[in-house]
């Protein structure tokens, strides 16, 4: 099953078995993978369901829905103040990592506001991270917004990552099979503000660690999602 | 302290108190970074010792010794199937996190074999990452050898990451403040094969898993690093 290749649809996509593949879709099946008629592949609706599917002239047929648990049992939300570079890799990785929602914010150290097109490739590299990882849902990336407008966003368990502050290591507020969603915001290059720390005090967020070594912007939030998910997945 | 720039000089250009610096420690710290005479600097000799130092003329003078303790309590080692890509990505987040050692071998799946311009690049970027990480020590970043020679570097904990094999997760074996060294061992892309595994098994180490999805061979010993870290750096 996992030699399948995987491709991504739309839930509206399907109707009766039968799904409508796009004119891009259906040139990736045929040219880039080289599918034949009723060759078979896996579609995913990016929200849990997957698919085995063959090829029929320029649509495809559902063969029956496919059981895989590659995702980890609760939600983690990413709040990333966006880094001057390296952001593409921050999703590729955290989206391997299981992360579910990714909200880039605009910190007082950001400088740059990025391009619609930006988005949109973002969200092409979540898709992409999500079938090469096996995944069953491709990750939500939100349009960067200011970070306090981030904080109605989110709920459940809420950590704001910060280097300087002498805060205990995240690793002790997580627990084995916890029951509800988190949320970790890391910083941009150079940090966060005092003010912006006090802000997310105020809005309930735990400041903590991850370790005692200076982490670059690309690497805390991998670290951060390295954590969650091994602690997430493993036994009491 | 912290705004201070990092330079890593060998231990023995220290003599009675002066650093006889090397033509391109003088051009970086006079031309790169323009301080002037008598700005301050901080010396790492990459063994975790630190200086205070002034610059003198061409050369430098040792102010006091600095104690600053950012390394981990424990020696980690990674040995690593060498990636066809990423693998400067890998040096240089390893090293943020505080690895101590660093194999990289020639696992049955790994086509390349690196040359010796490689090595020195690496070795470049464990240096520039571990000064920008204010780690004391630079890891140490052995040349390629065949998987099975790195047997007889390593001992105390000995875990290699296996994805497909239904193992324990690697956080399952770590406890906080340990007393021994750790050694991992991460994949190539295509993962170890079978016989790498029953030899590694042989050797005593234990299989362990990083998670249910799957990690690029990038990913996976960042991953590993971050869980050894941040078990080290807990309180039991």
């Amino acid at each position: 099953m996992t030699q399948l290749q995987r491709v991504t649809i739309s839930p509206n996509q399907i109707e009766n078995q039968q799904i409508t593949l796009t004119p891009e879709q259906y040139h990736y099946l045929s040219r880039v993978l080289r599918l034949q008629k009723d060759d078979r592949f896996i579609a995913m609706n990016g929200q849990g369901e997957w698919w085995l599917a063959k090829l029929v002239n320029q649509q495809a047929e559902i063969i029956e829905p496919i059981a895989i648990k590659t995702e980890l049992p609760i939600a983690i939300t990413l709040i990333i103040a966006l880094p001057k570079n390296g952001f593409d890799e921050v999703v590729k990785q955290t989206t391997e990592l299981g992360v579910t929602k990714i909200i880039p914010v605009i910190s007082d150290r950001t400088l740059l506001k990025p391009s619609p097109q930006k988005i949109d490739r973002w969200r092409r590299i979540a898709t992409e991270a999500a079938e090469q990882s096996e995944r069953q849902i491709v990750p939500e990336i939100l349009e960067p917004i200011p970070f306090k407008n981030s904080f109605s966003l989110v709920n459940g368990a809420k950590y704001i990552c910060y280097a300087r502050g002498n805060s205990p290591h995240l690793l002790n507020y997580l627990t084995p099979s916890p029951n509800t969603g988190i949320t970790i915001a890391t910083g941009p290059e150079g940090g966060w503000t005092e003010r912006e720390i006090l802000e997310a005090r105020a809005a309930e967020f735990q400041t903590v660690s991850l370790g005692k070594r200076i982490l670059t912007a690309v690497l805390a939030p991998i670290v951060a999602l390295s954590l969650v998910a091994a602690t997430a997945e493993t036994i009491p």
